[in-house]
């Protein structure tokens, strides 16, 4: 999507580490109108495949996975880190490395949300390791819904979570994919 | 907003403890299009006002915010309650008291997307002790950030938020207003 590249163009920074930060309109602010340009197109993208829920992991996966719910006409569910007062006692939750906080963290949903049959397309904003994406597979599989498809808005291709997602043997989206990040310069695939 | 209110009253359950649980469509699980109606109430009781940046909380005022945002053509920040290792050393950091967890919480947003001469329009899920919201408003206000109103889906007048906000002499719009939960039934205001 080359207006989404445009903008990691001309906003990203590449910080030590080998993180891209995108903070002034994916993370912490949000271009809302961006980000519903990005859910219209990962709908399109997805639209034939009869997704009945999306499914993302708070925190920055819910901006995408609203909007791109809200062009699908189907609601989203999003994995909480720490279990909320309001969720049962019986809950399906796995365990997830984290690669911007350094530790593992949990990710919970309750099984009111997300039942036997569904049809869910796991969206998030990056697609680095992989990990997190895994453990809301793991998390769908628990609930006997079936993963129909996964999307994201930043894939970094270098980091090889492609390649870790192919046994879930889905449709793999990213809107725009990033092959390096050389001395602070990003390098998109072609 | 007679949608919201009747999604209430069908599918909102009371906790023990007062807490009103709607992980069913606004917390948890997303009802995303009707977020999206939400959003554009709030944007049009808002629209003459002049809003540069919504502000909310993570992790539950994000949905209600960005679809306001989407709406007045506008960015969203979220303030964070744990510092990312993308953020500046130097931040605009106050506590809150957090209803729901029982405990103080840090809200932290990055001078880099909060401004002298802003006008701020905060939203957030729920008012109840407005608390949370006062918050917001001391980083708005440390940013040098001018607040002009204030939007909630989910008012409970007997918690008193609508007074604690008064100091801040600012519009309180709340879509739905609930009055009472007695034994396990929800009275919203006339």
């Amino acid at each position: 999507m080359r207006e989404l590249e445009e903008r990691i163009r001309r906003d990203g920074q590449v910080l030590p580490g080998g993180i891209l930060k995108v903070d002034s309109f994916v993370n912490h602010q949000v271009d809302a109108a961006l980000m519903d340009r990005c859910g219209r197109e990962l709908a399109a993208r997805f639209a034939q495949l009869g997704a009945t829920k999306v499914l993302t992991a708070e925190i920055s996966g819910i901006a995408p996975a609203l909007t791109t719910a809200l062009h699908l006409g189907i609601p989203v569910v999003y994995a909480r880190k720490t279990k909320p007062i309001t969720m049962p006692d019986q809950v399906y939750l796995t365990l997830a490395p984290s690669h911007t906080k350094g530790r593992t963290v949990e990710l919970i949903v309750s099984p009111e949300y997300l039942a036997t049959g569904e049809r869910v397309l796991i969206i998030d904003d990056f697609l680095a390791s992989g990990a997190t994406i895994l453990g809301l597979v793991r998390l769908a599989e628990a609930a006997g819904a079936r993963v129909i498809g996964i999307g994201a808005l930043i894939e970094k291709t270098f980091e090889g979570g492609r390649a870790a997602l192919e046994s879930v043997g889905v449709p793999v989206e990213s809107l725009t994919r990033i092959d390096a990040m050389d001395g602070g310069r990003i390098i998109f695939a072609a």
